[in-house]
């Protein structure tokens, strides 16, 4: 269970991280729309580890195969199922887990709640189960931005204590945050996050982040209230994530501190419609878009995996020191940009299937 | 679509605030569970308008029936209806409303939405509307309190900007929680937040606020991977609930900016069992429960509805001046804390069912 | 589990036979659709007990509340909830049934499943469950004919041996349908039908049937395949329906022993669009629907609950005799006309809804 | 939409008949099953073609990988996938089809419901659809099997106009039903049969059956009603499979021309439970798997695709004649048994699950 995301627009995704390969099966998408797998490699590409000397070095091209729902380059309306094969695998570095649980990690979980783990690395919880969101995302994103023209863009904002504050007001695109491998689009704060994360790998730690996305041109109307209000879909989607503890959208966590006075979007004329003034409310008013643009960030954590000792103890409760071997990101958030955006996606794709289906 | 709630525990509501009256639907719920009206009664008591001069005047006693799905005090396994019948409407304070949609409430995307918009009020977008979630949600806490001795207890953490600051340390009651009407169990905070409130209130503005949540005693193996995570269910409830704004889990945004070193919890030997020395995951790793404490938290923003003139623009994109009647709360999270709970142990008795069906 | 039906346009049911009432939630009905009690009450009386001597004595006058959803006549896209209390209860006709359980009846099996049983009459397997089918089905059926202009008529084929053959060709209305109380409208067959009907009746004994369903004007493309395909929707949706054994669509089981020379349906123009010259497929070719009427049969099997005597054993084993009390159809088929029209509203509509997603 | 089966045991299936595969992902598949490629491949051995010469000459050895969600011959309780590449495609025998849609069959509602369709042969509505449901079914089960001892057998009960009549009460095996390439126990019946679809096939026409199934050893009490019950799931399920055209468990169609009295099944004890004497209700009472085998019969119409001349009309409505080439079956039934049996164990796969969530 739990392998199956959206209602109309649906993705489910498989594969481990060490066995023959992850993918996933989108159903729902609509027909006729042009698709090949030149529209999804480039954001698997953003998300692939080994991009810079920032990311775990494991090297895979993580080329993307379409075995179906496609031909002579447009969807079908059926299943578009998607393959990438693992090629780097390396399961003798992960010895030690299966009888020392990492801390913070989903080894005891799985193991406590399957009675059965991948025997090697991280299994169906490692961070390459996310290549199936990043390329179903990716349809997700083609459909909405041809037949909406939604522009979705995320970027770090903060790398561990180097927050680079709100940019939401600048018309941020992915070209600019992609100028440095950070993926921080303020040049300045992108220097200093680099500089952090490269200290904090060489000392065998980890670093957490956070990484904001905003959705442009989304019309109004989409969300299901009241229990799949489009910030709930969108909270759902991102804490889906792995290492992801924290959601907020519009003012968020800030807001709670604010009076009603000083916290209310006042509406205005905009080219014809009704916009609002400012934007704390993020896109959303009573779960449903509103037409300003969806704004909202994602918290995550610092890895669990780390070459650093660690004092703890083992499945039968010895103690013991644990020192991670194995490849791993010092910091995700430059790598999870692109899943952001592709859960944005999902979620935002699905609601307007839904929306739509009433007119 | 979305008055759905849930896999196999599974509720839906209905009813407008200003019609005949609000319920919810609970399929799914074990048989022979023992239940009444008088274990619904006191989260709906807890949660009604009028309790004290810090909520809304509205008066209404939300006295619970039962239709169906339980006979002689003792649940059937067939549907649980509840129903709440509205008894203090008031549509002549909405007349302005319906003209002026009012900024940062959802009566502009209603409109957007549906074309139509319940004629009094907030029709579907009230905070009425979760009397079904908290009638629907005492049932699933007392499955999971006598099945598995699962305790919920949430508390106002902070109103505006006063914090009472992480208490999750302490074994906080609901009998600590309401020993003041603002639901704060630290007695020195909450005085400080009853004035603040009171002052807010006077001025006739808002003020936004946060809510704490701990789920004790939840066994370990509880959240379906990968996309619905445990954490990833609780904020889609949490972000589902009116006001809301942002979730965290464990360590949350702060720990965003820590090292893995210093945020990963090391096991260790508890009663036989692993647990863990700290908890910055909140309870989860993997996305799945580890038997510690599940503590999260949940940011409200300030009541959109407030007596003060704002400057805002009519449906026509007119500018105009709008001063809110109708009865409103300056501040809703000591109201909030029965719904936070409800949506708590309405995803856990679900996942308690989806584990359960493995064994 | 299992009270919920269809993806968008979804109804939630509710009661049991002896309890307060019985109803349904209906959510995913298109906003602004006209609505009050005068579009569902004219199904609920002809699916209602006592409305003729052919059917059980229960006098109910199931009269339907619209507690919400629905506002100055018209809906409003939230869930639209709806109530019949029940009436004429006589729970001590049924005390010798909880210790004997009625042979071919729920009784035995909700036992088995549940471990506790409604302590009167069927509970929620009572053909009382249906009304919330019956009124749902209404709204369903509304928005189908305002918005596709499509037309759902079913009538009694079969009653016992008394068979009137396929009817199809002729362009039967409900007018025609509901010229006598045992709803055939080839008035000969009827007569033999009700003649039949009032003998089993006296004898105590109880009897079969067929209910033929045509669904004129749906467009073509709707259904979902390959799991969701129209045919395989209606057939869930007939056999969900208490005291079905079978459906067959087009030529059903008679087909089997047809060649595909003999059996396909040649295209033909008509009125500038492909339509087909037979219609053995019954309007769905693929599990999509193909622009001719949807024709289907459902099986009924007679009456579980009989008065004559029944050897059988009790739940302890031993054997006994069981004479049933309680007020009981002789045949369900004529009331069961208006469930099977409800039904087969509900999977179109719930079709419909989910191919306008695409466009 | 429509790609996925099941609730807490689903299945999504993928891949058109000339792409580069077909397959399903089967999510809820508990852990630590023993499973491997050798306990799929039978079923697919027996739904292949070109298994013999009644049926079609396409030549795949369909062999079955598993990409994920098993590991060292176990089950992981993530996400099974499996691929079966498609070997022997022929896209140039469908040159005439894409204009001329063929009677009876869903080339015309592919068209009208996508605006699009796979360039040849049936694409996804070909009977390769079927490979990903047999494989998922096939692990479905194995775990009933393991766990409670379910034993699931279908057989053809007639082909055309030769019948072999109700052989359920003999206790027939897998390999009694395989002694025939025409899969018919009977061996009298079995010869008639399999004159007849080489007589049908040297015509170039094609010819109808009917296949009947029994599940041996399902517990009672599984089921969901009053939407989900097992007779409404299992008629889903084979309605959903291609060119069925009906469906009746136990008495079936035949049972509505009987009484009451004479319809019931008396209890009687067996082995200390309660059962049954006889078994018209085919195992279920009430939408509920009473403890008897669940006995049911599907209808397959004749397969639409004949060499024979057909005098049709092309997309623009032109009257022409169609002779198609491609390779088809005569007669689908032989071959339809494993399919029959696949979705069944899905769906008592399923109903085990949200079952055994209850206890």
């Amino acid at each position: 269970m739990g392998n199956t995301f959206g209602r109309l627009f649906r993705v489910t995704t498989f594969g481990e991280s060490h066995g023959i390969g992850v993918g996933a099966v989108v159903d729902g998408c609509p027909p006729r729309i042009e698709l090949s797998g030149k529209d999804i490699q480039p954001q698997l590409d953003r998300r692939r580890p080994g991009q810079s000397d920032l990311t775990t070095p494991r090297d895979e091209k993580d080329r993307v195969e379409i075995l179906a729902g496609a031909e002579n380059g447009k969807t079908l309306g059926t299943p578009i199922a998607l393959l990438v094969r693992n090629a780097d695998q390396r399961p003798e570095d992960y010895g030690e887990i299966t009888t020392i649980p990492r801390p913070s990690h989903a080894d005891f979980t799985y193991m406590q709640k399957y009675g059965i783990h991948a025997s090697s690395g991280g299994g169906r919880s490692s961070a390459r189960e996310t290549i199936g969101r990043v390329a179903a995302g990716a349809i997700a994103e083609k459909f909405l931005r041809e037949k909406f023209g939604v522009e979705i863009v995320a970027w770090v904002r903060a790398a561990g204590t180097v927050d680079a504050g709100n940019l939401t007001a600048r018309p941020i695109t992915r070209a600019d945050v992609d100028k440095t491998p950070v993926r921080c689009p303020d040049p300045k704060t992108a220097e200093k996050m680099t500089a952090l994360i490269k200290e904090t790998r060489d000392r065998k730690d980890s670093v957490g982040g956070i990484v904001t996305c905003v959705c442009r041109n989304v019309p109004a109307g989409w969300g299901e209230p009241v229990f799949d209000k489009l910030e709930a879909l969108l909270a759902h989607a991102m804490l889906s994530i792995p290492a992801t503890k924290g959601f907020e959208i519009g003012s968020g966590f800030a807001g709670t501190a604010m009076t009603g006075s000083g916290h209310n979007d006042p509406f205005v004329l905009k080219h014809g419609k009704l916009g609002t003034v400012s934007n704390r409310s993020g896109g959303v008013q009573g779960g449903i878009s509103n037409g300003e643009p969806i704004v909202f960030n994602v918290a995550f954590k610092p890895p669990a995996t780390i070459g650093l000792p660690q004092k703890t103890c083992d499945q039968t409760g010895r103690e013991t020191v644990l020192e991670a071997k194995g490849r791993h990101d010092p910091c995700v958030v430059p790598r999870a940009v692109p899943i952001v955006e592709a859960m944005a996606a999902l979620v935002l794709a699905d609601m307007a299937l839904i929306q739509a289906s009433r007119q």
